[in-house]
C-alpha cells in the first residue's frame, strides 16, 4: 500500500483568533482547497526572554496543500502579519493516500 | 539522549464530528491502543475550485501508532469513508522516547 | 523563497488536563519561550492491550523550538511524568521561515 502514499505540506499557523476571517479570505486567495480551526490558548514570552508573559484567545489553522501553494502562504503571512501579529507559522511534511483527493474535497 | 528517540507513525484524521464514535470502534479493531480528539471546524470548497464552501463541526482525531497500523488504519479509512464522507487524512513521523510506552499506555 | 525556510522542532504532549499549570512552569524553566495549549479528549487502552478503555479531559500542549530545547523538555517529561501520570509526548521537524521569531514572540 505505501507506494500509494504521496507527501503534501500541512501548513499550521497560531494566531489571535480575531484573524480567522481575514485569514480564510487570504489562504482562498493564495490556492487554499480549506483549512481546519481549533480553538486554542497560548503563552508567549513578549520581548526577548525577559519573563513578562501574555495570554489569549488563538486559534490553530491547518491547511494541507502542495508544497508551492504551502510555500505561497507562508510568504503572504510573513509579509501580512508577521510584523504586526502575535504569529507562528510552520510547515510539515505528511504523507497522504489520494494525492488527489484533498483537491476537490478540502482539508 | 537523542539514542533514545524512535520514530513512529501520527495519523491525524480530519471528518464530520459524527463519526467520533463508529472512528474509535473502527481504530480500536485496527490495532490503536488509544486516540486523541480534539474539536475542530473547517471549511472546504466543494467541487472543483469553484468558489462554493462549506463548513461545520468537524473533529481533528490522532492516533500514534506503529507504521504498520498507520497503513492499515490509513487503507481502512480509503475504504470505508473517503468515498462518502468529508474525510482528509494524513501521516506523519514523529519521535518518541519510549516506543513502548504506547503500547500500554495508549495516545 | 525555500531558502529561507530551517527546521525547528515541534514537541506535543498530550496528557491530563489539570498538569496545565504545572506543565506551562516546566516549559517555562527549560527553556520554551511559549506554547500553545488545544482542549482534547481521549481513549486508551490501559493495562496491556487488555481491551478496558478510559477516557477523560486531556489537553493538548504543543512547543515550538530548537532541538537542543525539545530534547531538554522530552527528558524533563521523562523523568517527571512519565511514571505516574498519562502523557504522550512526541517531537516532529517543522519547517519555519523566520527562524529567530519564536526567539521573541513565543509560540
Amino acid at each position: 500500500m505505501s507506494q500509494d502514499l504521496h507527501t503534501r505540506k500541512l501548513l499550521t499557523v497560531i494566531c489571535e483568533a480575531g484573524l480567522e476571517e481575514e485569514l480564510a479570505a487570504d489562504f482562498a486567495a493564495g490556492g487554499a482547497c480549506g483549512y481546519t480551526v481549533t480553538d486554542a490558548r497560548g503563552q508567549g514570552a513578549h520581548g526577548h526572554r525577559d519573563g513578562s508573559w501574555s495570554s489569549g484567545a488563538n486559534i490553530r489553522i491547518e491547511v494541507l496543500c502542495d508544497e508551492p501553494t504551502a510555500l505561497g502562504l507562508l510568504e503572504m503571512l510573513a509579509t501580512r502579519y508577521f510584523a504586526d501579529y502575535y504569529m507562528v507559522a510552520f510547515v510539515s511534511d505528511v504523507a497522504v493516500l489520494r494525492p488527489g483527493k484533498f483537491q476537490s474535497v478540502a482539508n
